[in-house]
């Protein structure tokens, strides 16, 4: 298809290849000579190690070798401290294998490799590792865990307190001293997980021959593995490819520098010199791979005597797990985005980061953001039935307006520059969801329902969403001799649809075929800048760096067939794969002629384009005028002055069972502005995705640790996920303030979906049951505690 | 070693690895699962094939495949034309298995692919070909094959003529007309061969995962190869990588597009799914790598009373062998090249290209120069002789004098452009090499000599060779962030030690210890455009990319390091490794910490630079500027306006034993121009291996073909070469005229050893057979040929 394919509701290129069950995962890579390797992990929260046996699984038929903290050679240093942060004062990163304690259940011991998987469990089971349990740091009130009377999770520090973050915009103190009302309340978004259906996995082979290491990773960002790879193993980055295959989701918990198994896997390949994999078992996944969320959070509001805010006071504490390998970048993120897209006059927000013996924290989708949002919505929620006030109308009051942009919030943004609002309506963006909600006809058929006894509630939650961070990332795009586009960009997919997406920039701004258009991401033997797929920042950042490298393919195609037709660049146009003078569209060449041309070699490729003369004229001077390069190629990079900011406004109507406690959605609207749509059919999977993981946050997904630091229901049994019977259709309206601040207008729409769940499901499970006087300060809720709710009326 | 590293006669690098047998030649790479192929030889000079019988070899196991032309799917076609030219009116190139016809013994028929060689071999004894004999065209004197009643090698024309190629500067007819003296030769040099110590070879290795080719091949020229392949087989350029490793010599047999190998080999990988290795051997690279030489000159001078060149007339016939796979580039050279160091106020030059059935030639070190030079220098010695003059006066009365620079000689070079010799100062040469050799004292000796019986002869050699074609080539430089600086070109190395040179070039830039300096060289992962190393062209044109990268990422490394140190560029100075403030060493970064700091990423990779701060200011506006690239890397392209012409004198004394025909060298003395020198000792070591493959095609090597077009000798016992006993100690004087048209000033070096042997040597031998009145005409000669003339006193 040609034409307007930017914009269009295209579906996806590798959909054929996910919907048929063909796409390449880690686990479908089968090498020659391949081995997999199996990890011991620890059954103690936190535990000295006072030693470790492996001469009998060393012994075992099939076992080609066992790895523990002693063997690690070049990687025996503590993994990298992926983003330090001067607040983080106290900073904690594990070893690959553990040293001499461990802090969390799942910390890696010892690492078995072997002819099979089996062969590797079976050897893990005669590992015997001597452990000397300590006393564990699992509060059941996190705020216990920051006292000086904690047991101390690492020897270093006085407290377990990492990190201490202080930001403010305005004059709080006078703020609250002039305020008509102040409310406060105590809310909590508790410790969760992403559930990716592929966990993590990694295979690696090294080639002796090429003295070369090759990495399939299921990261969302192979160039930083490639890097720290390089610089670990001391190789030239050059001798080093990390590549990301197919992914079965991210959400944030497969970006890290490093996890264990992407260091040890590529260790034993070049110890073994065999092809090394290992993935992931769900187990594994429970507790060895991040968790977020977990944050207390006391919040107040001083406000006039109409509902506006006059300044606002959050003091909370932020879960880190027993380390900190990503800093302290998920608080920092809650502080900035809690305003949301309300006009603070005076803000005042504190983190305190704890360490726990839990699993460590690293962002996960929304990445802060549910818990600030949970947090503001909630008060705001409060603080409109405490004046009496509809809590649309508060919201209305607050916005900041259209007119107001570029907002500058005056915080400073996870990626060290100001949070600085680009565009955005939020007043139209509410009115949008309260008319697709059908909020004003709401009240009288919530009315007849509690007539029958049936409670019914609904809720409305605002986010604003900072997306496309920099640094940058870059794209190149080649026109080979057959006239195929090749588009790489140094960003990875996971299942966000790039194939697709990232097609129709390029088809668009070349007017070509997107059948012609093969993307490739998260490769580093095709591009190796850039960093990574997080912070929905892939379209954004990646996205514009493509457009710019199309441009400049487009600039430099029409230029050469200007020479060669001996035409004015102006008067020539793109039309189907061939740059023809505009009117003429028999005279032109194709893009496969001009690649061969744009190479000034006399010769012959084997095959020439029929449109091309045989043999080109010779040229006058250098065949490759100065500051020319050759090839029908172009590479361009895009950074982005600061994030662009996505909003939303998402409201649903529930129906409560108060004999069972059961939530059932009725109706859920989407109100969303991610800037300018590049595929809207794309952009609204990603909502909906993004929904369902909010709803499940909301009601379902919980991690139950016991004061062991034991995770009692790290399995699909235990651990509850809603099915599709539990999502409910959605929705969705589009409002497009186009971002200024980059050539697309786009902004990110990745993590959208999920941020105000939790906030307007409280918000309505608060509304059904207002009879009750309930309030709802914590998620997610079991149906036990919503019965509990409609019984007790407060928790 | 830091300091003066440009021009120091540095020991190469790579010695150790060739010196220790340690470097990595196709036949020392082993992949898991390789098989091998052998390839079934026409023993037919000329013969139709009605039919193939494949079915026994299919069935010896162990043989995995065999092919013939029918199963060459994408291949089918004939091999590409590698340069056409408007003169060329009948090309033909072979296919890469014989369709239905055979034209030189050596042709590929069939493949067999097997699990080792041995099984191969025997396999293709098992192959049944039914031939059909055709007359042959091997003519002892090759005016014969262009002849209307000659047996035609391709049926599509009248004769066995390809092409027809005229040259011409001034007016020739008045030339003549005006002359007071004309004087006329036939000369000629006869086909010859190369013979680098490693044989042709093809490994390939199809990832069916990955769906990518990998070549190894024995090549000069990995990139065209590369984009070939990707052409004939439908590949994404980026699917495929070829690269030469280390190459027992090339001298210009191993730049082929393509050879039928080059190809099967790559196919049958594909097909198996399984590595595929040919090596050649020996008799396959006396048949079956492309021949040079053999031409036939008609040459005649007109001259004024005094020894002034006033026209010259050179009509020759040039043997091309059963296809033209490179066009007409060697008789190209040849006429453009002769001239050499004289003004030819007239010159008239007229090629026939002919076609026999033999092996296809191609260019071979000096590439048509040694038969032009031998075809000038014959009649200008001849000339002298006539009238009387001293051989090396007549050359001082007829050369371009050094205020005459840039001269232009009239002619179209080889590569399109101009022959326009930039620099040179011819006079001194001669003078230098005159004094070197000890003219002035030679005849004395001579005199004494003769009457002892003891035939003693002197023989000058003057030569131009046009060096550094274009259209370009390219360099990428990257320092990586453990201060390691990677530099990769196209163009590939076949031993001439630009590991060495190439890093002289960076090091002296970025004033580093050559050991931090690696250099890649042929290899498309690590750089994937350019053409190839030919024609005394990669120091110049690489060379000069080499250059222009390390300046620009010199320029880049003080820009990054005057903003991170707050100085300016201009007060900053690169020392060791680091970039300094000029007087004060201690404030300064290392490559490493400004390689870490280009990449504007605030995350740490797994190691910082100790002298880099831990957490890089956040910048103002977006962090990679627009027009930036990240990383501390840099790409640049030279290409040449036109070739760069280099110069030379040789200059021996021989003595003939006229009872045995044995020559024995006493003296020889080399005189050489290339510019600038950046390594004399490699350009000593290229300049002996010159003269020695001189001196071998003067007295040695000869190919022994009967009429039926049978290569009688092709193998060791029979095809002689001399020995390290039979070349003489050189003594080399050098003079720089810097090229004006590159910036290091450097002009090819590569091929300048051999051009002017066969034509010193066949005027010593007059000289020294002056008493028998010889007339030397054809090289290489035979001892009995030599004392044949010097008994029959002429041929």
């Amino acid at each position: 298809m040609t034409g307007q394919v930017f914009g269009a509701p295209l579906r996806r290129k590798e959909d054929q290849r996910f919907l048929t069950g063909s796409a390449t995962y880690i686990d479908d890579i089968e090498l020659p000579d391949m081995l997999h390797a199996a990890i011991l992990r620890s059954p103690y929260a936190h535990a000295h190690i006072n030693a470790i046996d492996t001469a009998e699984a060393e012994g075992l038929e099939g076992v080609m070798a066992v790895f523990t903290y002693k063997d690690l050679g070049p990687i025996a240093e503590p993994l990298p401290l992926l983003i330090p942060h001067p607040a983080l004062t106290h900073p904690h990163t594990q070893y690959a294998l553990a040293k001499d304690t461990v802090r969390y259940v799942g910390e890696a011991v010892a690492m078995v490799v072997a002819q099979n998987r089996y062969i590797a469990e079976d050897a893990l089971e005669l590992i015997e590792v001597d452990y000397e349990p300590l006393p564990v740091v699992s509060p059941a009130h996190l705020a216990e865990a920051t006292s000086a009377q904690a047991p101390r999770i690492h020897a270093d520090a006085p407290t377990n307190i990492a990190a201490h973050l202080i930001q403010q915009v305005g004059d709080i103190d006078t703020a609250f001293a002039q305020a008509a009302h102040v409310f406060r309340r105590q809310v909590q978004l508790e410790r969760s997980a992403s559930q990716p259906i592929e966990g993590r996995g990694v295979l690696a082979r090294f080639d002796a021959f090429e003295q070369a290491l090759s990495v399939w990773d299921s990261t969302q960002g192979p160039i930083s593995i490639r890097n720290g790879l390089a610089v670990l193993f001391g190789l030239p980055r050059d001798k080093v490819q990390v590549s990301a295959p197919d992914l079965g989701g991210g959400f944030g918990v497969k970006i890290m520098l490093f996890y264990p198994e992407e260091v040890l896997v590529p260790l034993a390949a070049i110890r073994l010199k065999r092809p090394v994999k290992w993935v992931e078992d769900r187990l594994e996944h429970m507790v060895a791979s991040n968790h977020e969320r977990g944050q207390v959070h006391d919040i107040e509001v001083a406000m006039d005597t109409e509902g506006h805010i006059l300044g606002l006071r959050d003091i909370f504490l932020h879960d880190t797990g027993a380390y900190c390998p990503y800093g302290i970048i998920v608080p920092q993120i809650t502080a900035c985005q809690l305003p949301g897209p309300y006009k603070l006059p005076a803000y005042y927000s504190e983190a305190t980061v704890v360490y726990t013996n839990r699993t460590p924290v690293s962002p996960y989708r929304g990445a802060g953001r549910p818990h600030g949002v949970f947090a503001m919505e909630r008060i705001i929620d409060y603080a409109a039935d405490q004046l009496g006030l509809d809590r649309a109308e508060i919201r209305r009051r607050n916005f900041i307006q259209p007119d107001e942009f570029p907002y500058d919030v005056g915080l400073v943004f996870q990626d060290g520059l100001p949070t600085r609002y680009d565009s955005g309506n939020y007043p139209a963006g509410l009115e949008q969801a309260l008319q697709m909600i059908g909020y004003e006809q709401f009240r009288e058929e919530q009315y007849r329902a509690r007539a029958q006894d049936r409670y019914l509630g609904i809720g409305i939650g605002c986010y604003v969403e900072g997306t496309g961070i920099g640094p940058y990332e870059g794209a190149h795009i080649a026109i080979d001799t057959l006239g195929e586009i090749y588009v790489a960009t140094g960003v990875s997919t996971q299942g966000q649809g790039h194939e697709t997406t990232f097609a129709q920039i390029v088809a668009q701004e070349l007017n070509v075929d997107i059948e012609k258009v093969h993307i490739t991401t998260g490769d580093t033997r095709r591009f190796h800048w850039g960093t990574g797929t997080y912070a929905s920042r892939a379209m954004v950042v990646a996205g514009n760096a493509i457009g710019l490298a199309a441009r400049a393919i487009k600039k430099k195609a029409i230029n050469l067939a200007a020479s060669l037709l001996e035409a004015a660049p102006e008067d020539l146009e793109l039309v189907e794969g061939r740059v023809c003078i505009q009117g003429s569209p028999e005279r032109g060449l194709s893009l496969a002629a001009l690649s061969i041309a744009s190479n000034p070699i006399r010769y012959a490729y084997g095959a020439n384009a029929p449109d091309l003369p045989a043999i080109l004229p010779a040229p006058e001077g250098p065949p490759l005028p100065a500051g020319t390069e050759p090839g029908l190629e172009a590479t361009q990079y895009f950074s982005p002055q600061h994030a662009t900011f996505a909003s939303g406004v998402h409201a649903a109507i529930i129906e409560v069972d108060i004999g069972t406690g059961q939530v059932k959605i009725r109706k859920y609207v989407v109100q969303h502005d991610c800037g300018k749509l590049v595929n809207p059919l794309v952009v609204e999977g990603q909502i909906c995705g993004g929904v369902a993981q909010g709803i499940a946050g909301s009601f379902y997904e919980h991690l139950d640790y016991d004061d062991n630091g034991q995770l009692l229901n790290a399995n699909y049994m235990d651990f509850l996920m809603p099915y599709a019977s539990e999502i409910p259709h959605l929705e969705i309206g589009h409002i497009e303030t186009p971002s200024p601040i980059n050539p697309l207008g786009v902004k990110g729409a990745g993590e959208a979906g999920c941020i105000p769940v939790p906030a307007l499901m409280a918000a309505a499970l608060e509304d059904a049951l207002a009879p009750f006087a309930a309030l709802v300060d914590h998620m997610p809720l079991t149906p036990s505690e919503i019965r509990r709710l409609a019984h007790k009326g407060i928790r």
